[in-house]
């Protein structure tokens, strides 16, 4: 049953929830019934019991190895994903600061992010991507944060319009940085110092859906305001190791597993971000190569290295495109309802030959429809 | 692999995350490489897929089903566990209107509700059975609720106490009942009408970790704050059907299952409260017959189906008790660590042969130990 099961996969091109390396499926699916020496399954275990507690650790101190985080900084498993970050992040860092946060604003998640934040306080947009429909991110002479700002908030990389920051944006010392980087959490190594806080769901790079990693300079704990929900406030779970209340154990545990991929399987978040260059540059080749058949809508600066957005001539060929790679199984193609087109998401997990099946695919379908 | 990790499932009595079916979890472990026809894991399916989307709708349903819920009802899918449930509440049900919110206190998590509901507005708590230990519910004279009362709180079921409503408390019209059903859910047959709300974390009674069902009554839903965060509103979940963000599929999935499980397998609620009144009386009679070497806490009135707590003589034997209990496959029975003493839970999940078993274990260590 298993080999049949192998058999059937496709390769998952999915935006999120997305694709898990195989060999983390391959664990989660053998120890489903047992956890050795548990007694019973990881999914009937008390999160007090020791190895679940053990679990918890193992997964953070993973992820602390790999992104080299240093103990100034809290790493906490949370649930509500990104959603319930926007508005976590001003109630704990800005509310009854009656200091201003300011964003920048490169996609769909950073403008949700501010949406949130304006019902907390004063918030300020000080860069917005709007007018060129989001293709692109600011350079530092395109906008000036504040020396009191409450934090400087960007997305580091946009799911659906396919933007990525090349590198951390410019912001002043004393300025806590804070960073959704949801859809490229540990494609790449980078300078955790520079943040005041960074988060990510996990299901689009890390793990499945239901738990959200957020990494927060402990200095920054003391700010919340106390009389807001008590889940709501990071310095709770931080005192608890994330044990607060019932964390989403499962989602944890595969996070762990992926970590552990990342580290052992793949070599280090260095070599990753080698593989993603690798994967990424082979699709944005075919676009640029396509004499103008495939459009991609990121400026080539600030390519994603996780979402590679394109769009064909005509809406009936997008449609055929996703229709026909489907049938050479290459799943789950189609772009963001709310932009249209192609998306390619191509994260950690997506190996190598699943991006060269796509390549093949995407010169075949040029060369017949083009 | 698959026979050996069943060899090696214990008796397991965690208080939550607790014991699955076993059928469940065979099926969970059979379609973890691939759904069927999906071409990847549900771990990796994008929540708006048509076939997640029939997976949640196919969840809700069967809830639905199962417990007699009216379309006068949304069945919502949440994250953050009970203790985001005891701010949401207040929020959506109190904040804004100038009424005060009533509390019946019973145990340990209708406490924490209370907590948190306190920084909310105005709340009051009308019966708190702290002079006894927490060890009984109130009866319709002990209490009075205010005509224009926001709502009635209740935990329907103290886990750590091992107390239980035998049925809903005394409300008047006009005023919804809240409740907080997450360690008894499902195991009786309920009248959902007369309910405002009623949540449950799933881990202890219907499911993995990491999801919280919220039944909520659809006149109820325009009560709430726009301002509040958007993930605290419940309007934003029901309006996009659990998918206003990426929500906690796998727990969901696995949830569905348990559903179906308890319609299929055991017959629907009616037939799972026999058998949850057999199991839960084989401990009592032991207990009731042991010439006080085992204590029960809770009053024999409200006693809990699901959580049997009690104590022996001296914390040695405690130990004792729960150590050699260990060695015979029963595990996890030591009591919650702010009560101390032990504790059986006995979930829809916990086999009859379990409780069997747990019952003659506790006739042979009174006997050598009495």
């Amino acid at each position: 049953m298993t080999a049949t099961a192998t058999d059937q996969r496709v390769f998952n091109f999915s935006a999120g929830p997305a694709a898990l390396p195989l060999s983390v499926l391959r664990e989660v699916q053998d120890e489903l019934l047992c956890l050795p020496g548990a007694g019973c399954s990881l999914l009937e275990m008390s999160h007090r019991d020791k190895r679940f507690v053990e679990i918890l650790h193992d997964a953070e101190n993973s992820i602390r190895s790999l992104m080299g985080i240093s103990d100034d900084y809290a790493v906490l498993f949370l649930q509500g994903g990104s959603a319930l970050q926007f508005s976590m992040i001003p109630i704990n860092l800005m509310r009854g600061t009656g200091k201003t946060a300011q964003y920048l604003l490169t996609g769909a998640w950073g403008k949700k992010a501010f949406g949130e934040a304006q019902k907390e306080g004063d918030v300020e947009a000080i860069y917005d991507a709007k007018e060129s429909n989001y293709n692109h991110v600011p350079t530092a002479s395109d906008y000036t944060v504040r020396d009191d700002a409450a934090y400087l908030y960007y997305c580091s990389n946009e799911t659906i319009q396919g933007v990525q920051f090349p590198t951390e944006p410019e912001c002043p010392d004393g300025v806590p940085l804070v960073s959704d980087a949801s859809s490229d959490f540990m494609c790449r190594p980078q300078p955790i110092e520079k943040y005041g806080l960074m988060y990510a769901c996990a299901q689009k790079n890390a793990g499945p859906a239901g738990v959200t990693v957020a990494i927060v300079r402990r200095d920054l704990l003391d700010r919340v305001d106390k009389n807001a929900p008590g889940y709501l406030q990071y310095n709770n779970h931080a005192e608890a190791d994330s044990e607060w209340n019932t964390p989403p154990t499962f989602a944890i545990y595969v996070l762990g597993k992926v970590a552990r991929w990342l580290q052992n399987d793949i070599g280090g978040l260095a070599a990753m971000e080698k593989l993603n260059r690798e994967k990424s540059q082979l699709l944005y080749d075919i676009i640029d190569s396509s004499n103008g058949f495939y459009r991609g809508h990121a400026k080539a600066d600030c390519r994603s290295l996780m979402n590679v957005t394109f769009n064909l001539p005509s809406d009936d060929l997008q449609a055929k495109f996703v229709a026909q790679a489907a049938e050479n199984e290459l799943a789950s193609l189609k772009g963001h309802r709310s932009v249209g087109g192609i998306r390619a998401s191509i994260y950690n997990a997506m190996p190598l030959e699943g991006v060269q099946a796509l390549s093949s695919f995407m010169k075949d379908f040029a060369a017949a429809n083009g």
